[in-house]
């Protein structure tokens, strides 16, 4: 159940200053992480009202796991938190910015700094490493690989 | 209908060279466009396969609207192209990043550089401008403000 106010018209919406996010049929937006300082983005991940919710009360980023169906406090067993900077969403308000601090090495379950470590080869469809080398050992971590 | 390889198991979609990008039930993934000067992200919207397979042969942004269900070739009316400088996808490649040469004054359909022009007091709930002035004006590039 959202918390936060019915929207408006289209100008409300888009040039009003009411946060009134709008959430997809299975009640979620995209979020997307990026570091405050290197502006280097970091994950994109999901919300539904409650996760945004918490997002903003406790000033950390707060996910919606769509693979394990629950509020996921970002680094409760890594401890790699996101502390918020600021929040930005967009002209619809149906999308998240979070710059933020992350703490600890990285934002990326696989070890590396943040999840988009791969440029594609639009020519070729191949891949090629942007960061190749890990920032952390995801297996002392999580405690798997 | 995807033009893309299946997936093979998650090391491969994490570890691997191979593109194997991944839709949600509605055939769409999210792509975020960003200033590949200044990292300001532009906007946020969604690809399907056809649109994604566009845009690696055009080198421009071409998305799936969702509002209109049709391939939006980002620009086609305002001449605000977005010129692809590299393109880069998450862990477990469901979602993309674009790095763009933003043709024309801006991104946003109101008229601004990006569609992130607001920013959220977490506190209040009331929101506030980042990018107040427009850059553009709407009704002259799109024939309605």
């Amino acid at each position: 159940m959202s918390t936060f106010p019915d929207r408006g018209d289209k100008k409300q919406v888009e040039e009003g200053l009411g946060f009134t996010p709008k959430f997809d049929s299975d009640g979620l937006m995209p979020a997307m992480a990026i570091d405050a300082t290197t502006k280097e983005p970091l994950m994109l991940a999901y919300m539904n009202a409650e996760s945004l919710q918490l997002t903003l009360e406790k000033g950390e980023a707060v996910y919606w796991s769509r693979s394990r169906q629950e509020i996921w406090h970002k680094g409760a067993t890594s401890g790699h938190v996101q502390k918020i900077q600021e929040i930005r969403t967009d002209c619809d308000q149906d999308a998240i910015i979070l710059y933020v601090e992350q703490i600890g090495a990285g934002a990326c379950h696989t070890g590396r700094s943040g999840c988009f470590y791969r440029k594609i080869n639009a020519a070729s469809g191949e891949m090629s490493f942007v960061e190749d080398g890990k920032a952390f050992d995801p297996e002392s971590v999580y405690g798997k690989a």
